[in-house]
């Protein structure tokens, strides 16, 4: 797949990342780090995303909404929500355009942040050389410059030579106390760090100037783990399988964190050695399989993780390419499915400083949810499968393109094709989109039956009706796309079986919603916000979630969209010690539940398998 | 050297030591770590240091004081002071022959010593499996149950599958907080530890079972570091000479300490891999030369240590024989040649809990000095030369078979010869009692002119007025033992350049007692003690010291013999971090005085160089 991989390269900022051709530049941006005004939630409406195609390929659909002009086309401009990229491409993002994202989530901040204080910090000293009347020992006059107060062995070993050699001037390197390095000359402003998000499908870093917090690069790849499964169960169930796969799987993420790093130095002038430390959040798997740590337990009942508290890792011990001294943070976790990414998650969005209850959710495969309420923060993991990623839809697919993204039912069904090509198939969030507009149109009703074209209400347009199709197994099926309009020649369906994927995935979204408000005390509609996070999250159209029971029954308004904050924790962690603390006090203050074999889970989950009957259904 | 050492066992302790055939019977139990009762300072007067020579070869001159009955000498018994060992032998201990040594160093202390609490500790855990209703993390589930605060990233890649494979029960091996290692089964009583004197000459090593603090083994072998050069000095410049030596020196005694460690270890019925701690105390040149750490520094103007503060190193890095989580303690350092052994011996005899003026000094080579006066710790170093251990003395010798080791002037020289044999030179002690005969009988004049024949008071002996010859370069040496007499047919004599070399080495140690004496603003008559430690301090003659001006001129019987105080303190230091706390305490606060380049040491040293013209001249 790697191969197929463009590059693209966002101006100002210089970030780059690899994405598949037919890729939304809004998707490809928000894998950048960019998250582009989107008010409209990218339908094109607004014109506030727009951007310039310096130089690629790219289709787009502009100007349908009349907010761009025949000027500005020429130009290269265009909406980014509406547009995917063709081909390596190099695209300039005007301030305007830029969603002030970082700024949004850090006004959660009661004022406790950190600022930025490093972990590492180098200090130049030039020493008095020895003397009579000053016999010190090598260690003592160095210590009593740089402060220091340990000095492991590896480098008391170098330290008489060093001082030696360069005239007694040098710069030290230094974490909490500990020497973890000496340089000749003064690179005391030459300290940089690199943030991860480890995703189970994609690994993005950043690269960041530790002397003044700047971020110099942003990169991606894809996690080439994939190799061995789609999701984190078949990589645990490949070393369940074959211990030896262990090595195997921490070499291939060590390996794409590691071409990461180097495409980000390159990119900024940095050598790799001037790297110090690095902070990482994934999925306890993900964190597990980076450090090495067996990650079968994981693999059956009762989903045991290896750690809980951070680990700091030396980045050589783990083959990371960085300064010889260097740290990896790797984020505490808080039990079975909830890990580090949803610990970073917490601490991006400053989960404990609400005064009301909120609810971080972040949907995948595997759903996590952590609700803040009454002092009291609980976390819990429901296993969505993977119908919000595409598969195990009959006709799903990726968001690339060919893709339908977005299904809407006027008089007929109004489709949106990612790319300016035909479409091919389904992708999570046209998922939603039709499944909630089936139910708002009566033709699915709350047990999740598809009604055949006799059974639904007698209002229906003929055009939609014309649509339900049933098959002779007696089920029926709903045709989004004739065999002529498609890409492939095939019709493209919403299946029942469909349907019924989406309900258990919904339902247990829901049902652990469900249970995490029960054990609080808290009804839904007490909650001051929904926060989503994850990469779909950032797609998903709040009142379609809503509407099929993903999310509860609250205003929209309410729903906010707070972008990848995993990857934005993992930043915080590596621009700030005191992030770190924090985290680490989130997480350990959270109360995990475990939801595998709780029975009034499954009872919540038999209950959710069946769509809310509501009357609220317009997004406030 | 190593194939001509014998082997010498203790009973009932089973202490072994290596030594060479012709040792001293007092000394090889001196190096066993056995003080014997010796109150007429091993002048075979006493009848105190009665042992039992099991098996071996032996020489003994027993009985010339009529305190070993002729049934007890067919028995085997014999006088420790006086005999020699000539083979492998084993010797029997009476109790009433010991010198409770260890208690008196330790009456000194004031009530603060730790008792039994070593650095390393086992704690043995039966941990309730994972289940639905406990889902800890595999490190909370341990950490729950041993209490360790930090386990280091290759620990915790092992802890999944050690508790799924030894069914959740093992012993944790913890320091300080930290877990150092996991094993199966039940072994939180199997924990042992070695202490470690290292000598430029000689190694000595004690095991101990940490669990109970009890001794099980004493074993020691030469320093092969010998084969580069007799002292400090000319190690350390072969390393200046080439860098490889480092290695190479580094390799030697980490060779001889895993000898050492084996042996105790098989003796005791120990594993190896069952030694968790290892504490080591030694000079600075040593212990850097053990660390792996240039001791270059140290041989040039202004003499620099490469640390100060305790080292704790892994010993699988530094490659010595242990348990894969044992670590080695380096005692703090002072100041250039005032290294960890001064430490180590500061810290055996209490030494800030004197409420009057102490002394504490250890004759060698190099001549440690530390006074404690007024609530004020400083030590210093002088370099007396090897004219103490018989070298660049014209007739010197170590003190083993044939040396002369003691000096009589009555109507003519009485002499004792180590080992039933005839004399072939002289050792350190005997130097000294024949400087100071000479003094006495003012044959020599406080100059350190020995006197011709005709020059020497009318009433000395004229067998001793034969003994003086005068050469053709006008000097007059004295002769002590006739070609006649000797075991080489050459006469055995001390020259008048010898005595030069005895002045040099005595001003050296007086004139640094006199600096430190002067900065305390302390008189030599107010010292309460002067702590004699060290190998030499053992056999050295009191009176005599003191005549020649090694000692300050001060009551013989505050004048203590304390031993070997370096091993000692390195045998606290590895029953207690108490103590090794306790080390570092006292290191910290005392001063290093620096003599090397002194304009005032230079002339106290010029002063020092003359013998003491006294009166005061018996042992009180």
């Amino acid at each position: 797949m790697k191969t197929q991989e463009i590059k693209v390269t966002f101006q100002p900022s210089g970030r780059t990342v690899y994405v598949l051709p037919g890729t939304r530049m809004l998707e490809a941006a928000g894998r950048a780090g960019i998250i582009l005004q989107t008010p409209c939630g990218g339908q094109g409406t607004c014109g506030k995303c727009r951007v310039r195609v310096v130089s690629g390929e790219f289709t787009a659909q502009n100007g349908h909404a009349g907010n761009i002009s025949a000027r500005q086309v020429k130009q290269g401009h265009c909406l980014a929500c509406q547009a995917t990229i063709l081909s390596a491409a190099v695209i300039d993002v005007p301030p305007e355009s830029m969603f002030e994202h970082q700024q949004q989530i850090l006004e959660f901040d009661t004022g406790e942040r950190g600022g930025l204080n490093p972990a590492f910090s180098k200090i130049f000293f030039e020493l008095p050389p020895p003397s009579i009347t000053d016999t010190r020992a090598d260690l003592a006059r160095l210590r009593d410059a740089v402060g220091a107060v340990h000095m492991a062995p590896e480098f008391v070993k170098m330290i008489p030579g060093f001082l030696r050699r360069n005239g007694w001037k040098g710069t030290a390197v230094l974490s909490d106390g500990v020497l973890m390095g000496l340089e000749p000359g003064n690179t005391a402003r030459r300290m940089f760090g690199t943030a991860f998000d480890i995703g189970t499908t994609t690994v993005v870093g950043t690269l960041f100037d530790l002397s003044d917090g700047r971020e110099l690069a942003v990169s991606s790849r894809l996690n080439p783990q994939i190799a061995h499964g789609d999701d984190v169960i078949s990589r645990i169930m490949r070393v369940r399988a074959d211990a030896a796969a262990l090595d195997e799987l921490q070499d291939l993420i060590i390996g794409a964190v590691n071409q990461i790093i180097v495409a980000m130095a390159q990119h900024a002038g940095v050598a790799v050695q001037e790297i110090y430390d690095i902070t990482l959040a994934g999925n306890s798997t993900m964190q597990q399989l980076l450090c090495g740590y067996d990650p079968s337990a994981l693999g059956e009942v009762p989903f045991i993780q290896a750690f809980d508290r951070a680990q700091v890792i030396s980045a050589s011990r783990l083959g990371i390419n960085a300064n010889l001294g260097a740290q990896v943070y790797v984020f505490s976790q808080i039990g079975s499915f909830v890990g580090g990414d949803t610990v970073s998650g917490m601490l991006a969005s400053r989960l404990d400083k609400w005064d009301k209850p909120v609810l971080l959710v972040d949907i995948g495969t595997n759903g996590e949810i952590v609700l803040a309420a009454n002092g009291q923060m609980r976390a819990t993991s429901a296993a969505a499968g993977p119908a919000f990623e595409g598969a195990r839809i009959t006709n799903g697919m990726r968001a690339t393109a060919g893709a339908i993204d977005k299904v809407l039912f006027k008089d007929d069904v109004v489709l949106n094709v990612i790319g300016d090509v035909k479409p091919v198939g389904l992708c999570g969030t046209a998922v939603i989109d039709a499944v909630a507009e089936l139910l708002r149109t009566e033709i699915l009703d709350s047990t999740g039956r598809i009604q055949s074209a006799g059974d639904v209400p007698a209002r229906l347009p003929a055009a939609l009706r014309r649509r339900l199709v049933t098959a002779a197994n007696g089920e029926t099926n709903f045709l989004l796309a004739d065999a002529a309009e498609t890409g492939t020649g095939e019709p493209v369906y919403l299946w029942q079986k469909d349907v019924r994927e989406v309900q258990l995935a919904t339902g247990a979204i829901r049902a652990a919603i469900q249970i995490l408000l029960q054990r609080s005390g808290v009804a839904a509609e007490d909650l001051d916000a929904v926060l989503l996070a994850g990469a779909f999250g950032n797609f998903i159209r709040r009142n379609n979630a809503r509407r099929i029971g993903l999310l509860p029954m609250i205003p929209c308004k309410r729903i906010r969209f707070i972008g990848n904050a995993a990857s934005l924790g993992a930043k915080m962690a590596l621009l700030s010690s005191d992030e770190r603390r924090y985290a680490e006090k989130l997480a350990a203050a959270c109360e995990h539940v475990d939801l595998s074999l709780d029975p009034e889970f499954q009872n919540e989950f038999a209950m959710a398998m069946m769509f809310p009957d509501t009357s609220l259904d317009h997004c406030e």
